[in-house]
């Protein structure tokens, strides 16, 4: 474990030089080590293509086994829903040039602004960073959504890769494939879920009902069978959540001595950047146009 | 959250299939996802070269920070060490392809047999899940190693990279690196927080005490002022944690009962893989030779 | 050499299948072969990211002694600069999806539309043959511009690259580049030259003379010392050439009968494509507004 | 058209230094450039593996409309073949670190040594350079082989690929792959030819017959109908043509004069390294054997 100033210097480790007339001396570990150092030249550069969104998009492993032993609710647990953007934002506040998340289901997608340099923009760097920080936060934000009576048994992990898209239109049809994929799904697993839970048929009895159904024909299950109207449910299952930085004016009261005056209580107001979480539609323009910097120009 | 058999199908959502006629009579869901599908195509193939070790490394963000902010102990902290190792671990069981891991401070090489066919040898899989896994263990099996003295203040994360070795020479040249790196690092480290932990210098006063200082230097320093004789340190900190596959024989006394014969109790003998931990000289042949079986032929 | 419909089929050879049984009973050719197509997985995939513009540049190989020994007139040998231009020609004509080409001294860029799909994108495919076609075609059209004095003396070989632009900004930067460094190169080859042949200067008279000059100092000394206006000089020396399609009217003349009419002489109209070669700005926005046709939109 | 070492240093233009003062004074067509110098860095890096062999592969474009258009003979054409060695030595002669090709047909590998440096290893630079080498040449020296009889109508194109091998086991299998190839082509179409030319078949009828067919049975329909014995056939036809560098001892006699001495006639000796080719078998082991300093040992 490297400590201190004294032995790394900009996050690599600093060693002592070597004078040349001494190495006729002594065998110098030093030399040892530069004699394998070739072996560096085998990394290979990955740099992502400039003026193209980095999306980074996280799915995790081996989950239906994940949540049956964790017994998630179903067909939606929300407080594996709600950990699950926990850990995004923990994401999004140590990589600040993400500027828009969109997650469901046990996904998450991170957009990277089109100029952004993290990393030099080097795919594997991002990669690994954002999946590494994503998986550390949902272990250690576990007991606040799952309390005590449901303990984390294993590590659970997730695996990642990396998109570019050139263009705006592009980047948008990205997240409106991710939540058109959310709302197919999150209908299926509803109507078969109350056809099972509510219904009394078994998983095989309700795949087969389900079998070549549209769109209408699941909403009219749910309506005429069970009495629900799917378009009244929660908008964080049928939309997912999109994670994108807002500023707020905060005010806080200071007390404060001006020169010539008594001390006094002073309203202080400034601008903070703060991750806020949205379950509306992004397929359509209007999220787009409430919130025109998320995106850069195409023209540039 | 997508659950069951009824709507995962080998790891992809499985969805109705829409009749073409029918989409002439409403706005079908999946047509909408259909639409925006071509983004897929924007994912690049990043295959890793068959008959190459593939390695993946990780290595601490910010974690200076970090151990400053722990209170780890200086130069090393065992509990620390512990703790990486033990995530190691978890990550060789999760990827069993895995032939043989390095760590030493704040960094971990894993590396996968040539001819491994994981994740289709996909970089982006192999790294995200290594480091996925590396770092939700690493927060699961804190308290393990620090107990109740010491609570994770925040999730950590660890950065990533693949590199591939076309021979057993380049590999094990890789590996030296790794240790050497360790050695030069771990000697510095001992001798400075020495100099300031027990000979009273600020940490500016050590750091110029040992400019210029080669491996010898260090080792007098050490042995004249201190009586502290650097061999005899701890190999852990020396030469790091090698991990490798090790078959063991387990011998368990189970209880069975035999046609025409009474039940009574049987020794029952089997071959089981484990992971074991080394902390020895890699560098040279012995090694290699004492472990035949970690290394596939160069002429294949 | 493979002949004929019979034994190529899509471009791949065909081979006549070998049924299971008969192995047994003789040594099979085909066998032989499939023993060692394993090594076709060792293929990269190398597809260029879509929504991008593709550019293949090439750059001429030791063209300093190529121009030495072919007895280029200096600083610029106009029928060099033609066979150039021929060569990219022969280029566009061959892979449609060729939008612009922009050439200067021994360098020709090919810029391919953003959504083509020739070749399935595939980097090196597109950039070899670019450099292939060009190559044989500066040999074959070589005695069309330098006639019977100057034979060629041996084949001369040019190497290239691929880049891609994601937005049309980008794109228009990048031939703007090449455009700003033949004019740099041309103001400083003009008067290098001149110093030389007319103002009786050696070559390292003339570099000294010029070193820290600015192109208005250049445009000085031309004017004052050999009374040439260097902005009426030759738009091919000074901005280069630009290959885009055009469309043209072609008015034939040809015999035809009519159903109960005599045969007679009737004007068929009809629109070609072909190369058309500019030598002007393409820095400003003029020539991109009189050519909206070679870009596509950005939103896309 | 850059010309002289006035212009190009070290193969990139060199420009005069724009004193900062200046530019506050005239517009800079330096700066006009630098401006758009930033699409420089869209280019990425490419650079092989090392320690592996690089093969570039080239193969004919529209190959089968050119054989019928320069009228080649069927089923192989001796002078095409010719040519293509030809071209395929020129790329040898002018990338020395290429240790052997392989051709057949219109195909041709070069094989780089694992060790190479050429181009820093970029890809690009590397399969652009021998498609252009081989193009040019095989224009330059087409008269060579079809004399006046034929002349070359257009300019053909070749395109071209790098594939990478870690192992001399995997670059043997390739080009075995190779030769195994050939053969199987070769007996195809020399049965499929003599059916027609001389069996008086039709093209499709005599694919019908061939349909099915294995190794042993088209040798049979050779040797029985035709009484051709297909062993007996030519080794270029069958084996393909390999290329390596053989180092040749050359005396040459030169009339010299040493001190003291009469002028006089001495013999000098001295090692040439010339490209070979050969149309043995490469799948074997022998050709490995006679030819030990081809290929680098994989332990390095």
């Amino acid at each position: 474990m490297l400590f201190g100033k004294a032995c790394r210097f900009g996050g690599r480790a600093r060693y002592c030089v070597v004078k040349p007339l001494a190495c006729l001396f002594t065998t110098s570990s030093n030399m040892a080590k530069s004699k394998f150092e070739y072996v560096r030249n085998f990394e290979t550069d990955d740099t992502c293509l400039r003026n193209c969104y980095i999306v980074v998009r996280l799915d995790g492993r081996n989950f239906h086994k994940f949540t049956e032993q964790h017994k998630f609710t179903k067909p939606n647990d929300i407080r594996a829903l709600g950990l699950m953007s926990r850990s995004a934002r923990s994401v999004m506040e140590e990589l600040e040039d993400i500027v828009i998340a969109y997650g469901q289901s046990d996904e998450f997608s991170f957009v990277f602004k089109r100029t952004s340099t993290w990393f030099k923009r080097r795919a594997s760097k991002l990669m690994t960073h954002v999946a590494s920080q994503f998986s550390s936060s949902y272990v250690f934000y576990w007991k606040e959504f799952f309390g005590e009576d449901q303990p984390l048994l294993y590590p659970p992990s997730f695996d990642g890769r990396v998109v570019l898209y050139p263009s705006n239109r592009n980047l948008k049809d990205y997240l409106s494939w991710r939540q058109a994929d959310c709302h197919v799904n999150n209908l299926y697993n509803t109507v078969f879920w109350t056809l099972v839970q509510r219904g009394g048929l078994t998983t095989v009895q309700a795949e087969e009902r389900l079998k070549g159904t549209l769109a209408a024909d699941k909403n009219e299950i749910l309506f005429s069978e069970f009495n629900i109207n799917y378009n009244a449910e929660s908008p964080l299952l049928k939309k997912g959540t999109t994670l994108i930085w807002e500023k707020r004016d905060e005010t806080v009261t200071k007390r404060m001595k001006l020169p010539n005056e008594e001390e006094r209580e002073v309203a202080v107001t400034r601008s903070r950047r703060r991750v806020q979480a949205h379950h509306c539609d992004v397929i359509g323009e209007q999220f787009w146009e409430e919130h025109r910097d998320i995106l850069e120009d195409d023209n540039c």
